[in-house]
């Protein structure tokens, strides 16, 4: 990005890569919450139909071998690579695991560019810089993405429908620091172990186990606890 | 939590602690963006206003010494403490800093429990463990939050006016990786490196600076690039 001054203040330089975005207002960018967003609202999405790109590198910092993908990868070292060291997504979103065959921890990857291990990582205490599979994730538009979170395994006990995104579940009243089971009715969302959305990272889609994770040991090969504070939903 | 099953599954646990929620859905999270609540929306908050109750320890998992705040500390070691290891958020949002008097890397603090340094730290490449000041954060409520964003510094360049929170601002449109100068017109934000919410954090303020922050050496003490690829809103 040019860093010289420029006079056009009131330009937006805006690439439109969303269904439920429009670039109406020269000097902003819409929310999808504004009415009249709202009301032209999408169809839902996948990424099936939708662009989806990544490119990974075998070194950090966009250096060493590349490959460009458009769909998902089951083992990079299939494609001749070591490791997976840095990643540019040009559109959608991805997953990413320290496993080949989608297993160990995940990563969500959205658009823009990820240079070492730990831009991408949430959990330090398990220092992962490996990452050997990645695939597209199944998404909603950002109006439709809905989640059932459950105090107990098997969608008992207390329970609370997400609309939206949730940096803190304590801050909007969720009264613990755990969730016992969730059931995602539509869309995607990424649950995170530790409130601000840090620590272990939970892909749950509404397209995979028909959107019913009932205990957390079905969050992941790599899940330990029942530990969830904050939770978004994944957009396109 | 207990994890015993319950048949109680429409009965929400629901702490009321934000202006804007109010609790009349037995079985759901109300969002800020219902219509029916956007009516009755609140005057804009400030952290004085509100409740803000922060627990620091001085060992990992809530052990060792341990103090209570209602308002900032700008050098714990002053309170007999060697360092905060960890922190437990009864309410509000705060910022924590490396280094005394609100110097260095900064972390934000949103309610709930953070165990480890590495649940709060967002640079890992610059590995932190040390914590010695914070300080609760002014902000406003979720609707009238708005940060403008400039390509350039001293706000010259493109632009876009940002109104939601943004996990990837190349997904929304914005032209690359990197961010020339902001202007928090209302409530407060939280700036990251890389998408979805990581790499070095940097807390943006209507109540300080005159919300603006005209070059990136200004965005904090730290501050060593220009690059942000994720932006949010914080939330009281």
């Amino acid at each position: 990005m040019s860093r010289e001054p420029s006079e056009k203040r009131a330009e937006v330089r805006v690439h439109v890569t969303r269904g439920w975005y429009k670039n109406e207002e020269p000097d902003s960018l819409k929310t999808p919450h504004e009415p009249g967003v709202k009301a032209r609202a999408t169809p839902k999405l996948s990424s099936s139909q939708c662009d989806s790109t990544v490119t990974v590198f075998e070194q950090e910092h966009f250096q060493g071998k590349c490959q460009e993908f458009t769909s998902e990868c089951c083992n990079i070292q299939q494609c001749g690579f070591d490791n997976i060291r840095s990643i540019r997504v040009q559109s959608g979103a991805w997953v990413g695991y320290e496993h080949h065959d989608f297993q160990g921890q995940q990563f969500i990857l959205e658009r823009g560019e990820y240079p070492r291990w730990d831009s991408y990582c949430g959990n330090l205490s398990y220092h992962v810089e490996r990452f050997l599979s990645f695939r597209p994730i199944y998404c909603a538009d950002h109006q439709n993405s809905r989640i059932m979170i459950f105090e107990c395994e098997n969608s008992l006990g207390h329970s609370a429908k997400l609309c939206e995104d949730y940096p803190s579940l304590q801050a909007m009243g969720w009264g613990g620091t755990e969730v016992g089971s969730m059931h995602v009715q539509c869309g995607a969302f990424v649950c995170y172990e530790f409130p601000g959305y840090k620590g272990r990272q939970y892909i749950m889609e509404c397209e995979r186990h028909n959107g019913a994770y009932q205990h957390w040991r079905n969050w992941g090969s790599h899940s330990q606890t029942p530990q969830i504070q904050s939770i978004r939903r994944i957009q396109q």
